[in-house]
C-alpha cells in the first residue's frame, strides 16, 4: 500500500523536476503540460487538474526552490558569512543547468505576471534568510546599528548577478572577493543605515 | 531627388525601430521580419536581404544602442559622475518601454548566443564610456590609484539592475542614493585597485 501523502509528494518532486528541466532546456515556452506530464512519468489529467497552466508549475517551483534552498551559513564572523554567500551565488549561477534554469526564470517573469510575482517572492524569501548574517553582525558589533539587513544582501549578490546577466563569462574567484569587498566597505560606511 | 545615403540611413532607422517596439511589446519571438518590415514601411526584401535573421536585426539595434546612448556626464567630481550614472540607469530601467526592453534583451540573450554576444558587447561600450569618470576621479586623487574603473562602474549599476530584475517595484531615489554611497566606499576602501 502507498501512503497517499507520500504519493502526493512524489508526483509533485518529479512533476516540478520535469518542469525545471523544461525550462533549463527550452524557456517558458517549452514548459507543456503534456511534455511535463510524460517527463514526470505522471498522468497528463494529474499535471492539468493540479496545476492547470504553465505559469503556475513555475510558481510551485520557484516556491519550492525557496523553501528547499540552502539554509544561511553561520560562521561566526560576518565576513565569513558575507563570503559564504556570495561563494553560493558563484556556485548556483555557474552551474550549467542552474545557471539556465535562473535565465529562464528571469525570461519567464518579463511575459508573466504570476511569474514575475513568484520570482520576486523567491528573492524575498532567499535574501531574508541571509539577512540574519547582518542582524548577528550588529548584534556583535561588526556592523553600525540600524543597518538594513535586506538592502545589505541585494548589495552583496547584485555585483555576481550584474556581470551574470550582461557578460558572457562565468563568475570568478576575483568576481566574489570584489562583491564582499564592496559590500563590507559599504556596511562599515554606514551606507545601510536606515532611522528608525 | 534623395540621397541614397540618407535613404539607406532612414531605412535602418525605422527598422530598428520597429525591432525594438515588438521586442519590448512581444519578447524576441515576436521579432519576425515580414513584420519589422511592415511596422518600419519598408519592402520585406530589403529586411531579408540586408539583415537575413532576427539575431541580426537584435545585434544591429544593440550597436545603434550603444553608439547612440547618451555620452558620459562630466560634473568634475567623482560622487556627480557617480549620481548621474546611476541616475541614468534608474531612469532608463523606470522608463516602461525601455524597461522592457532591456528585459526582452536579457530574455533574448538566453535562448540565442548571437545576442548574448552583442548585449555583452553592449555593455562593454557603454562601461567603458563611463570608465572615464573614475580614470579622471583617480587624475584628481579623489579614488585610489590603480582603481579599475571598468570594475567601479559595474558596481554602481550592479544594485539598480539587481532590484529591477528580482521584484516588481520600479527604482527609488533611495537605491539611486544607496548604489553610489556603496560603491564611494568600495572605491574609498580600494576594493577595486589591482596591481600592475
Amino acid at each position: 500500500m502507498t501512503r497517499p501523502g507520500g504519493r502526493t509528494a512524489e508526483v509533485r518532486a518529479a512533476v516540478l523536476r520535469a518542469t525545471g528541466d523544461l525550462l533549463a532546456r527550452h524557456g517558458f515556452h517549452g514548459v507543456d503540460l503534456a511534455t511535463v506530464a510524460r517527463g514526470a512519468g505522471v498522468g497528463k489529467t494529474t499535471v492539468y487538474r493540479r496545476w492547470g497552466s504553465p505559469s503556475a508549475l513555475v510558481a510551485d517551483l520557484l516556491t519550492t526552490m525557496a523553501a528547499e534552498s540552502v539554509a544561511r551559513t553561520d560562521t561566526g564572523t560576518l565576513h565569513g558569512d558575507l563570503t559564504a554567500n556570495a561563494t553560493l551565488v558563484q556556485t548556483t549561477l555557474n552551474d550549467p543547468r542552474q545557471g539556465r534554469l535562473f535565465k529562464a526564470l528571469f525570461s519567464a517573469a518579463t511575459y508573466d505576471e504570476h511569474t514575475a510575482a513568484a520570482l520576486a517572492e523567491f528573492y524575498r524569501t532567499r535574501v531574508a534568510e541571509w539577512a540574519h548574517a547582518v542582524t548577528d553582525a550588529v548584534a556583535r558589533g561588526e556592523a553600525p546599528i540600524g543597518t538594513d539587513p535586506v538592502a545589505t544582501i541585494s548589495h552583496l549578490s547584485a555585483p555576481l548577478y550584474y556581470r551574470f546577466l550582461t557578460t558572457t563569462e562565468p563568475l570568478a574567484d576575483l568576481d566574489v572577493t570584489r562583491a564582499v569587498g564592496a559590500c563590507s566597505a559599504a556596511i562599515a560606511a554606514g551606507v545601510f543605515v536606515v532611522d528608525e
